[in-house]
Order: C-alpha cells, then structure tokens, then sequence
C-alpha cells in the first residue's frame, strides 16, 4: 500500500507510491550521456570568443586562464533594469510594473561542460558570481525577492546547451514565501526551533535519506520527496540569508553542489533537472526562524492534473531506496 | 515593460511579460491536429469490445447505442480502496496510510474522439458520471477530497491516446485547499462577499477577458493567467460544491466545456492540455465564500526553476489578446 507523507518545512503531503515505482537505475534515460556536445559552437553567445554576442556583461570571473564566469542581461528579460516600480489598484485588479533584473550567468567558457564535470574550484566560482549579483540587488530598493536558478536540459525549461543558471530581482513577495515564513514562524513559536535545523538533525541522526555531506553542508532527500531524486542541500548551521555565505562554506557548497550533481550525472545518465537557491526576502536579514537551502528536481517525471488540482505530488520512488542508490554512485 | 499582476482569488503574483509573446495563432504546434488516429485499436484497453481488459467497472453510462462513458478502478492506482485509514507520528514525521480511490473515467467508446470533438449530449454524459463518482466517495468516511482531472496528450502526462480522465479521493485535505479557503474566508469577512462572485461581475462588466457564456456558467481568461490560455470556467451563479450541480447545469457546463476546448482544438492546433475540477474539501458542504469551478491549462509552455523557486509565473502572452482570439474561433 502506498503512504501519504507530510512535508513539515512546506507542510505538502505527497503519495508515496513506491509500487508503481521503477528500480533507481530505471530512471536514467541512457539517451543523454551518448550525446556528443562540442567544446565551442560558432552560434553560441555564451561561448568563448563569442562574448560580444551576450546582453551587456555586468560581472566578469576571471583567473590566469582568462574569464571563467560571467554574468550579463538577459536578451530576453522579463523584467526591466530601468524604471519605477508603480503599484496600481483598480477594483479587484493589483499590478506593479515589471521592474526588477533579469541575468544570465554564463557558468564556464567551455560549451560542453557542466557542474557535474567541473573541478569544485570552478563550481565555487558560480557561487561566487551569485553572491555578488545577489548582494547587487539587494541594494536595489525596488527589489523584494530574489530568485537563483538554473535550468539544465530541455526537459527543464531551457533550449541552451551552454551551462548557464539565472537571477530574477522582483518587486514583489511571493505569497509563497511568506506562507512558508509564516509557517517557520508558527513551528518556532511553538516548539522553540529553526524547523529547518530540526529536519537536518532528524536526517542525520537517521542517516538513510542522506546521500553526501561535508563540514558545512549536507545533502539528502526528503522525507516527503515531491518526485523522485527530489534532493534538498542544507547549510549544516543555522543561517537565513544565502547572500551571507562565508569564503569556507563557498567552497563546501561547491563540494557538495559538484557532488551530488555528479551522482546524478552518472546515476541517472544527465537527467534534465532544475535547482533553485531559497533564501529570505531580500531585505529581511538574519532570523532565528528561516533557514536557506538549495532544492533541485530532476525533470525525469512530469506533473499533471493532480498537482494542478490538488497541489500535492504522487512519488513513484521509495525516499530511503533512491538515497542508497545515490550514496553508491561514485562519480569517477 | 511587462506587468506584475495579482491574481486575488490564489494570491499569486504573475510576470505578464508579452513583449516575449508569439501572436496567438502560433502558440499551435501544427502537428498534432494531422496525426491520423484510428477509431479503433486492437491493444487498447478502453475501445469498445475491450472491456475485460480494464480494472473493474464501477459505474456504465449507458444509452440505446451502448455504454457511452465507463468508471474503472486504475490498474496503477496510487490508492488503495480497501484498508482503514492510519495516522502515524513519530517524531518530526506524519504519515498517512494510503487508502482512497483512483479510477479512471473512460469518456467516450471511441478512440479517437475527445471532448473538443463530441456532441454536446455526451459530454453531458461525462459530467454525469464525474457527479455520481463523486457523490460515491463523498460518502466514504476515509475521504477527505476529491479530485477530478484530465490529462490530455503526452505534454499533459498521459501516454494513453484513448479519451479519459480521472478521479482520485484522498485521505486528507492538501494545504492548498486549505489556504486557497483561508484566504476566501478573509475576502468575504473582509468585503462581505464571495471573492469568485466579485471575480465573475468584474469579467462580466469588462468583457475582455471572457470567451463565452451561458445562462449557467462563463468561460474567461483570468487577469493574472499563469500560462498563455489558461482559461477559467466559472458557475454564473454561487455554488461551493461540484456536486450539488442540477441537470440543466449539467447541460450548461458541457457546452461550455466542449465550446471552449473547441476553441482550443481548432484555434491552438490541438494543443495537450489538463483541466481539473475545484471544489470544497469533500466533507464541506455550501459556504458563502467559496465557488467551485474548473480551471484549464493547455501545456504549450514549460514550467522551470524561475517557477520552482518562487511559486510565481512568468506568462509570455496578453490574456486579454488570447481572450479576443479565442472568441474569435468558431469551432466547425
């Protein structure tokens, strides 16, 4: 019989469902890794050499073999650099104007490379480029939110091979934010606790959903995975804000981000997959309540109209067995 | 400069950025409106005269020509019917035991019709039986919701070509229910009234968003739609519970319902699409503040890490623009 669990942190409950499931090995698709992807394309704007084809750089990462991050606008931008951020009411109607940042971060110079591949000392340098856009706009008085995000694969939105992730800056709260907050609130004042920092302590002390972990970070699935290989990285201490990492746990979440993404690489074959970084409201600071963490969701299940109906997920994976799995991938 | 705007019955703030939009006629993929399919196929469970290879039946919609819509159990159900339903604690973690339903609703005998395509009579036979299905689990003591939903074409999660849908009974109330009531509820103590019946007057008076109406139900494009034609349909006048729909809205909402994804099939070249029914939390009955309806999503855009990460949308088309176009299609 399936299971219906509950996620205390975004209090969904999700199906279990793990007899539908397939074995873990099932899920890699034994398409990608057969790809052949060049180390340059002509056409690509991201490619080195090419730099003058991207929107207008506004970062540059570089080391002594020349640039290995950028930042730059997006051409396609959903939301305006320039501009008043005017808020307009009319009967039910609510509208801001789309005011805000919209960025393209161009992970490494190389066409066919991906964080998966990457030495961490690369991977730390992406973080080091989202930290320092990040903080940009939080100093950006228009900007409430701001979201990271990367998008690898067809099948998770994005039709550019070069390894890229994305920063929006928006003028607004998401209400899901502030549910999620109001909920961390409401665990802290209740049981005197992070909800976050209890989580992680309940994963380590069990053990069977963690898949790596490091002096500063660590990585498991979830107790109520929303799809399977549903991954969740936590700061092992109690921090709200992203933007305030330390040089040291840079390089402990490039560990960890390189690792896991490596797990799944080989495990699963180069699944497509999203990861986002959650942090606080960009001009909220510290609290003792809110924990940030990056979520990533490999793309190899779809959704449809039962979550559209009832925001809740059917898992045909087992959490425990799928961590195994992971933790005995040894990427080479 | 796109246009942040809230949408004040979910709360969701959506990125209308059209400067990125295609006109409306090419969000159609001009491929699947030329695939032939077959009335009929050998190796397909729900063709008329394969009967006995589906789960068991549970409910026959029948007329002088023979069954004309089918309820079986799932065979992949995510929940078992059978079985008492267990609440566990331990710790941080709560689970449920999985019991409840999930059947399948075979629409129509033939394989390659759909619901765009049908005579308004039967699709009135659909919504009958979505009813009496409903009406069924309702009376279970372990149900707590019910959700119906169609998934249409691959990009909508259905591998099965064969017209159907589906009906689940969970064993407990999702969170979104939940908020999306909490919220109506401070609407209407707030406003002194329902917050979709203020909706509904606002697109009756304005006029631009709607697609159609009748006597008992309006079909509209919301202000703040998460994808390009997400389309609402709405009962004209207050009700809270799907269920409680009488005959002559029945044949109301099968109008709408064929009218509108006629619309689709013919003016976005049969794009994949789900719809789901939203209705009370099933043990509710008649509430002042809240209003069942049926939202749909045609899958002609792709969800990414942008929407993972902040529970927002960006929508690359003008509702109102999708809104005109759509009235501008006679189905044939």
């Amino acid at each position: 019989m399936s299971e219906l669990r509950q996620n205390i942190i975004t209090r969904d409950w999700v199906i279990i469902a793990p007899e539908r499931a397939k074995r873990p090995h099932e899920y890699g698709t034994g398409v990608q890794s057969k790809l052949t992807i060049p180390t340059y394309r002509p056409a690509c704007p991201f490619c080195l050499g090419n730099e003058a084809n991207t929107g207008e750089e506004t970062l540059r990462w570089s080391d002594d073999r020349g640039w290995q991050v950028r930042a730059v606008l997006n051409k396609y931008s959903a939301l305006a650099s320039l501009g008043e951020r005017v808020r307009h009411t009319q009967g039910l109607h609510r509208s801001i104007s789309g005011v805000g940042a919209h960025e393209v971060i161009i992970e490494h110079p190389r066409h066919d490379m991906t964080t998966a591949l990457l030495e961490i000392t690369d991977v730390a340098h992406i973080i080091r480029v989202y930290q320092q856009r990040y903080l940009h706009f939080k100093s950006d008085p228009r900007v409430e939110a701001i979201i990271i995000f990367k998008n690898h694969g067809k099948g998770a939105g994005t039709s550019l091979e070069h390894p890229h992730s994305q920063i929006a800056a928006i003028p607004v709260v998401p209400s899901q934010f502030r549910s999620r907050i109001a909920d961390a609130i409401r665990h802290f004042d209740d049981q005197g606790d992070c909800v976050f920092c209890e989580t992680l302590a309940d994963e380590l002390a069990s053990g069977e959903r963690i898949i790596f972990e490091n002096p500063n970070f660590v990585a498991f699935i979830p107790y109520a995975a929303l799809s399977p290989f549903h991954i969740w990285i936590f700061p092992r201490y109690h921090s709200s804000c992203f933007e305030q990492i330390s040089e040291p746990e840079i390089m402990g979440l490039a560990e960890a981000l390189q690792v896991v993404l490596a797990k799944l690489y080989y495990g699963l074959d180069n699944p497509d997959y999203n990861y986002t970084i959650r942090s606080l409201p960009s001009k909220q600071e510290q609290t003792p309540y809110f924990h940030w963490y990056i979520s990533i969701i490999p793309r190899i299940t779809q959704t449809a109209g039962f979550e559209m109906g009832s925001g809740m997920y059917i898992n045909a994976s087992q959490p425990e067995e799928s961590a195994k799995y992971l933790r005995s991938i040894a990427p080479s």
